[in-house]
Formats: structure tokens, C-alpha cells, sequence
């Protein structure tokens, strides 16, 4: 811009030459003209450096960059490369990645780093004003919201000393092209940087850690369990999770097992009801949803599935606000026949949580790693020699009293163990046999279902069976009545009418002839909490449920 | 017994030599006493005769085999083989076999055949009275109610001609032992042998086949279905159904997704509640079943999971009812991100579904065939070059407008193609392509759910796509939106309120950041029925449920 003062008309007002009764002496007069003459040769002196200098400015801002950044171009594809696999191999090499900006800062103008994430990983990155970057490039992409995903070509590059603050330390990016895919909103209901630390089950809502920093609550995360999934540790949980399932059908499908996915549906409640949620609108009737597969796998095997599994939704109307119930639950079933003894079930099955607990220490060292910065006992689950320890229910009863523990309820056949027993046997049995795996054996007929195999010889027991981890069951199972007539007889002992609706086709399975059978059903998500040590089932579940919660 | 006349007195009535007044004279009395001792004599020969026959008799009727049959002893653990692995090692050798009786036949007191079955393959056996075998336990053994399960301890012997009425036709079982395991009731509500016979879906209640005999119709098959799941060909079609999963299963896994169980308990109906079950007591607040995961497996997505997989129930409740339709069937569901194009994801589920075809086809020959005897088509799928053949919806309508179908609404982008449409393309494209399974790409905006992503160049049209087995749809699927402000815009496009609480977590799982992503959901039922080539979909569900069935 050319200064306004500098085209004034020379003859301009508060003139000292200009005669007192407003006209010019001819020496002012002449003065005046050397005076224009000056002051215009000046303003064009200034006029001229002044567009020199916007032409200066105007060359410094000319964005050589614009095609390497702004929103994704279309038909453009390029290869991909994971974060994940980031290595040696890509040192010096271009790569392209599709991330998550986990927060930017600009250091100049003329530099920026940007953390960058996929799947909970994070690396560093940077910007650097130069040939294929602009200052123009660099201010866009510093004020993209944090969390939005970005495709960015880079140049990686080994790093002179580890980066601290990024998981991937060895290797930073160096940004050449950076190109918005989706834009996350300004303000996000909880920080991706904040999900991040731990510990969640102990804070309370407005909590602070020890630096002062909010420490955000299990609700707030369950609330917002989208963003709160996104965090390193929940992406290494779930795949935890995702793996016992796995193992469980690959040991299950080995044996030759056959997967069957049983009606959920079902047109009588098998429990009075009470615990039973219950569909109001199927077609003109009630309709229940199932607490267990149980007397579908039973009847499979009545029509000569001779061993089968099943892996689905559990439901339980159960008023429980405890740290390891859902009112829905992914339940791993099994059950098969047995050619002489139920031990042979039980041995199965022993063997088949020895296997899924050595596999995912040996799989996924690289998940509870990560899991342990934030759960401190994931990673230490003791497992002695590769075995499972079984102990008959009234010898774990004895250990509990040689502890000093009142058992008198369980000596008679009143209850089965408390919560708190278990737990305390499992500590017990930790410190004595090294374990955080063990099975207890034989339990009373009095604390078991009608459906429960009784014991040959001793008629208080039955051939039933309770797996723990850390102290908490994981499994439940049993040998089943396999007569009909012993079945309503056991039914009927236990106040239970074998002719309701919700019984016959059950009990009727029997009647046509079955080969005795044993089985169990373990809790996905209480196998996750458990192995890994987690404060809270609910951190074992995607979207948990329970007696407060359905949504999101 | 010795005669009672022989031990008459020989002075007993009606004797001619008595004197009138009744004492005998000397004569008569010594004729007398010579014809008593006679007779005597007689009785007493007589006596010694029937002794021995008796004797002879019971020696004939000693049981020497008692410890050879009878209830299953205690205590008597032995090796089991099971039926399906007979084979040439085992002729001449003495197995154990747990079995159950599928028929019985007395040819004489010293002869029966028993057919045994195990898992629906069936072997004949036979029981000849000699050194282990008594006339009483032939007598016992056939006794033995239908579809009892026994244990059989029996000498392996290959067959001078092979055994046309068995499954197994080369070896048969003498048997030296046989013992009740589980006994079946007298009258089976419907016979083993009946389920047998082909074909199910076709027959009405009461009818009979071309030789009169009762055929039993699907309604009655499914009220008894632990009888029914016994047979031959449904031991193998829920082997191929178990198959399908773990196929399915595993091709996920090796592409590194990660599975996940999603609520199917949700806190608002997201269709205005009319195809939607509803929870009356879920703890004095409705709940709602999921009619699909897709919600949760793209908040999977937005949760930085990139491949995720889920194998769980899905819940309908329309009004339906057809041979493909059911209230509860088994979602087999993916949903993963793209790098650059959603072809990508199309790619990989035609390659999943070519790779479950060639598995089935290669893997499980002998379950295919033994279908195949009850439902022709089994075995018969064709797939061209192990490669799925992807046409453009439109390119589809022009086929079956080629072969004279009045297509004016589907050109119209009125309606989609109809179930009868459908079929007929399948049958064109068989004819003309060799394939009993293909893709339709770029389906109309207007049939698709508000989800979908439109085309990125024609309006009409969107990034959509269903794939068909021999005519009938068994999957749909889609790249998603995934932007918040045009779902939102989709959304009302389409009627229905974003900001309701059915919707609102979804909706704002997009607002911090999405990748764009594509999937699919497949439903295992129906891939069962139309890969076999079975009537119904409920042959392919172990306990189907539809409007009018929730039992058992």
C-alpha cells in the first residue's frame, strides 16, 4: 500500500510560506515547488520500496505446498502402511499412513509436531517448512481438532534418542503430505490424551490424580465408550478378549467338537419368571429370553451331538450391582457325553483353561504388557507346571477352616462358599500351590441345580465341579441327570413341576434315550477380567449391561 | 412231578376181584399184590424218566452268559471306539461300542440281529446263543426298546457281501456283550427309522409316500426335534452348519479381525418399534433386541477397532412367514475400514465366500453326499473358476429385462428386485455364468437403509451391494456413512429423528473422527439352506423360531 499523506496537494493547509492574506510570496512560491518536488520524489522513493516490500512479502507467502494438504483428493490411492508394522524397513523410505492427530503443537511458524495414532499407538511427527511444506501447510494442519483421522505421506526416520512419549520410540515421520479424511468435532466429551491414564475403577466422578490432572471416572468412559475404546489399553484388552473366544473354539473344534447356535427365544420361563426377562410382544403371546444355553446343549446331545459348543449372549434379570455381574454376558458353553466317568469331561475341561492361559501368555506378550501399565496384575497369573490343581469341594472347604475361617454352614451342606471364601481360598491356594488357576470338585447336591448328576455313593455330594481364577469362578459345571424319570423325580425335590410349559420339551429329551453327559458354561467377559486382572467386568465388555445401563 | 395215580393204593375202588362183601379172596390178593408191584415198578421208571428229563431241561436253561448283559455295571471302565472310524484294523479284534438300538429282529431263540446306530451311521449286528451268548440274553437283548442306548462289547468281522440296509456296509459286530446304558420309552412320539426318509419339506400331516408308508411332515419333525436331529442327514447338515461358522470364523481371524460380542439389550428401538421385540422388565424400563449389530460394529469402527467380526443372534420381529424367514437366526456380521475404495471390502467378502464354498465342497465330501440323498441339489453348487462373478444391480435388471421381465420399476429406482425376480436372475445366471453364486454391485440409493453411502457420481445410485446363492439373497451390504452431519442428513432424508435415543450414540460415534469403512452381514441359516440346497430354513436352525413356533 502507498502511503495516503504522501499525494497531499503540495499547496496543503498550515503552509509557513503562504502569505498572510492566503496568497503565495513568488519565493515561497518557488521554495513550495522545490519542497513538492521533494516530497513527491520521496513518496515515490517510498511508494516504490513499498511495493518492493509487498512483492517481497507476497513472494514469501506464495504456498508452493497447496496440493500436499487439504482435504483428501479424489482417485487417489495409495499403499497404506500400518503403524503397527512400522520398522527398520521403512527407515529412509516414504510411507503413508491413515491416523489419528493425538494432539499437534506449533513450535515456529516454520515447524510443528503432530503425535499421530492408530489403533492406540502413537507416533511422533514432524513439520518442517521447506520444499514440500508451506507455513501455509503447517497452520492448517495444526488447527485440525485433535482425534480427526488423516492420510499423511512421510519420510520415516530413525530417531537420535528414544521418544518418550510416543510408543513407537525408535522411528519418527517426517510429514510431506497431509490430507484430512474425517473431521472430529472441536470439543470432544472426554480427551483421547485423558482415557489414557490410569487407573479407572477407583475414581470417583471430579476426581484428580497426584499432579492435579482429572482422572476420568468408569462411568464417564462407559458414557463415552466410543472415544474410550480408542485408548492403547482397551485396543490391547479386546484383543485379549477377542483371543480367548478364539481359543476356546479352536480347542473346542479340535476335539472334534460342533458348534450349534441355540434359540435365545424361548416361549416359557424356566424360573417362575422371576429372573427372566420377558418379551411382551411376540405375535399375540409371551415370549423369555434364555439365562443359559443349558437345556438346549443337553438336548443336543440327546439328539446325538455327542459333543457340543455354543457361544452367545447369556441373560440375567438379576438385580446384582456387584464388579463382576452383567445382566448380559457372552457365555462359552460346552457339554459332551463321556464313555465311562464324568472326569473325563472335567479333565477336558481343565485342560482346555490350562491351554487358553498358556497360549495367550505366549500370543500376547505384547498386550499384557500394555495391559500391565495400567492393571498391575495382568501379566502375573501363576499357573503351576502347565496343570490345573483340583481339589475336592470339602477339602477347599477344610483349608478355608484351617485358616481360621468359620465354616460351619458349609460343613453342613447349608451354603456354598461366599464370595468372600473364594476369594480367600484363592489366596490360600495361591501362596500354597503357586496357582491362580484351580478346580474344586464334588460339590453338595444342596447348593447345585435339580439337573445335577448325584454322587454315587455319598448322596450329600454330586458330581459337580467349579472352576476359580484369582479366587473368582469362572465356570460352573456338573455330570446332568440323563433319565427322565430321575430328572422329574430331582425336579420335583426341588419344588420344580417337570410338566410346565417350560420343562416338558426338556424333560422329554430324556425319554428317548441319552448317553450320560457332563459340561460347563464359562463367562467370556469374567475370564478377561479375571486373567488380566481388570478392576471391573465392565472393562472386559464392549458395551456392558446392567440394571442401570443400556445404552450406548 | 411224579404221577399222583401211581401211588394209589393198589386196594382201591372199582377192583373186579373184591369179594361181594368187600374182603378180597387169596387169589385175588395175590393177583393184586403181582399188579401193584407192577405198577409200581412202572411209576417208579416213569418217575426216574421225567427226573431226568427235567434234569435235562434245566441244564438246557442254565444262563451261562448272566455277566455278559444286563444294566451297566459299576465300575466297569473300558476303551470305547467309536463307530465312525470302523475300519480294516479292527477286523477279527473285539471293540466296544457305545450305540443305540435302531431296530431288532429274533430270527430264532438261538439267533437275533440288532441294527446299532451312532451319530446316525448305522452297522448290523448279530447275537448267536454259544459259549458268551445265552438264549436268555438274545431274549433280553432284543427286549431292549428302540433307540436305547447300550453298551456293546462285539468281535469285528468283515461281511461276505456288503450290508445294503446299514451305513457302514463292510464290517458287522458279533456281539459277546451288550449292557443298557440309557433306556428310550416303548412308543417314540415318531419312529428313528421314519425321520429317515426323504423328503421333508413337501409332505402335509398324513400323508404317505408311493409306498404308503407315513411320511413325516416338517411341522411334526420340529415338535420333536431331539428324535429328528438324529437322523443321517441331520447329523451331517449341522455338521456343515458348524462348518460354515468356523469357516467363516476363520477366515475372519486370519485377516487379523478381531470378534466382539455387542448388547443385544439396547434402551430404545431404533425402527419405531414395530419390527422390534420389546423387553417389558428390564428393571422398570423397556428394553429393546437388537435387530442388527450393525450400530455397534461401525461404533467398533469408530472405536479405532479396524476389522471387527460377530457371530450372535438377530432378532426380527416381522410378521413372516416363508421358508426363509425366521424371528432368530445367527448373524454372521464383519464391518472393517478401507484404505482408498470400498471395493476393497467387496473384494474380501467375495474371496471369504468363495473360500467357504471350496472348503465345504473339498473338506466335507461325505456330509455333502449323504445330504445329498435327501436333498439332490446338495453337492450340485456351481462357483466358475473359484471366483464369485460381481455384476452392477442395473446390469442385473437388464438380464431379466433381456429375458422378457417387466423391470419398469426397478429401472424407475421405485422398488428393489423382488424375492420372485431374484430367483429368476439366479436361474439366468446359471445358465449364462455357471454360477450358483454372485454379487450385485451399486444398488439404487432409494431401496438401501439410510445408512448407506451414496454412489460418489451418480446420485441414483450407491456403494451397496447384496450377494445371492442360487438366487436368494444371503448377505447385504454397504459402505457406511461416515460423517455425523450427512448421516444426520441421510437420516431425515429418510424420516426418521436423528437426535432420537435410539439413535443419538450412533450418530455421535461419528462426530470424533471415522475412518470410512464397509461391511457386511451374512446369515448363517441361509447360507446352510441355499448352499445344501435344503426347502427350509428352518432345516438349517437346530430349534427354529417364527410367528407361530417357540418351542422347542
Amino acid at each position: 500500500m502507498s502511503n495516503p499523506e504522501a499525494s497531499l496537494p503540495v499547496h496543503a493547509k498550515d503552509n509557513p510560506n503562504t502569505a498572510a492574506d492566503g496568497a503565495p510570496s513568488k519565493n515561497a512560491l518557488k521554495k513550495a515547488q522545490k519542497e513538492a518536488e521533494k516530497a513527491a520524489k520521496k513518496a515515490a522513493a517510498k511508494k516504490a520500496d513499498d511495493e518492493k516490500r509487498a512483492q517481497q512479502q507476497a513472494s514469501a507467502d506464495v504456498d508452493n505446498a497447496t496440493d500436499n494438504y487439504g482435504p483428501l483428493p479424489v482417485d487417489n490411492a495409495v499403499d497404506i502402511t500400518h503403524l503397527k508394522t512400522l520398522g527398520e524397513e521403512h527407515a529412509d523410505k516414504t510411507i503413508n499412513v491413515i491416523v489419528r492427530v493425538h494432539n499437534s503443537r506449533g513450535q515456529s511458524a516454520k515447524l510443528a509436531f503432530l503425535m499421530l495414532r492408530q489403533q492406540g499407538k502413537t507416533v511422533q511427527s514432524v513439520m518442517a517448512a521447506g520444499d514440500e511444506v508451506s507455513k501455509q501447510m503447517i497452520k492448517w494442519a495444526i488447527s485440525i481438532s485433535i482425534n480427526s483421522f488423516v492420510r499423511v505421506t512421510a519420510l520415516v526416520k530413525k530417531t537420535p534418542a528414544p521418544v518418550e512419549s510416543a510408543s513407537i520410540k525408535d522411528f519418527e515421520l517426517h510429514i510431506q503430505k497431509i490430507y484430512l479424511i474425517s473431521s472430529a468435532m472441536q470439543m470432544l466429551p472426554v480427551q483421547p490424551k485423558d482415557i489414557e491414564r490410569p487407573p479407572p475403577e477407583s475414581a470417583e466422578e471430579g476426581a484428580t490424580d497426584a499432579t492435579g490432572v482429572p482422572v476420568v471416572s468408569l462411568k464417564t468412559r462407559l458414557d463415552n465408550r466410543v472415544i474410550d475404546l480408542q485408548s492403547e489399553c482397551n485396543q490391547a484388552i479386546f484383543t485379549i478378549s477377542s483371543a480367548v473366544e478364539g481359543l476356546f473354539e479352536e480347542y473346542m473344534r479340535k476335539s472334534g467338537s460342533r458348534k450349534y447356535n441355540t434359540a435365545k427365544l424361548v416361549g416359557a420361563a424356566t424360573e417362575g419368571g422371576s429372573d427372566v426377562f420377558e418379551v411382551s410382544n411376540y405375535f399375540g403371546k409371551k415370549a423369555y429370553l434364555t439365562q443359559s444355553p443349558q437345556f438346549y446343549k443337553q438336548m443336543l446331545i440327546a439328539g446325538d451331538s455327542e459333543s457340543v459348543f455354543e457361544i452367545g449372549p447369556v441373560f440375567r434379570a438379576e438385580n446384582s450391582n456387584t464388579h463382576r455381574h452383567l445382566t448380559e454376558f457372552t457365555g462359552l458353553d460346552f457339554e459332551m457325553v463321556f464313555n465311562n466317568h464324568y472326569h473325563e469331561v472335567l479333565d477336558f475341561a481343565e485342560k482346555l483353561i490350562v491351554y487358553m492361559v498358556t497360549e495367550l501368555l505366549s500370543r500376547y506378550k505384547d498386550e499384557i504388557s500394555i495391559i500391565q501399565k495400567y492393571f498391575p496384575k495382568a501379566g502375573d497369573f501363576k499357573i503351576k507346571d502347565g496343570k490345573a490343581l483340583r481339589l475336592k469341594y470339602l477339602d477347599g472347604v477344610k483349608l478355608l477352616k484351617d485358616a481360621g475361617v468359620d465354616t460351619s454352614d458349609q460343613d453342613a451342606f447349608k451354603t456354598d462358599l461366599t464370595t468372600a471364601m473364594e476369594k480367600q481360598l484363592g489366596k490360600i491356594i495361591r501362596e500354597k500351590y503357586e496357582t491362580d488357576f484351580y478346580v474344586l470338585d464334588e460339590f453338595p447336591m444342596a447348593v447345585r441345580p435339580f439337573y445335577t448328576k448325584a454322587h454315587p455313593t455319598d448322596p450329600n455330594l454330586s458330581n459337580s465341579y467349579d472352576f476359580f481364577m484369582r479366587g473368582e469362578e469362572i465356570m460352573s459345571g456338573a455330570q446332568r441327570i440323563n433319565d427322565a424319570d430321575d430328572l422329574e423325580a430331582a425336579m420335583r425335590a426341588k419344588g420344580v413341576d417337570p410338566s410346565s410349559e417350560g420343562f416338558v420339551d426338556y424333560v422329554n429329551a430324556f425319554r428317548q434315550g441319552c448317553r450320560p453327559h457332563a459340561g460347563g458354561g464359562l463367562g467370556l467377559n469374567r475370564i478377561v477380567q479375571f486373567f488380566l486382572g481388570l478392576d471391573n467386568v465392565r472393562q472386559a465388555t464392549p458395551f456392558p449391561r446392567d440394571p442401570q445401563r443400556l445404552r450406548p
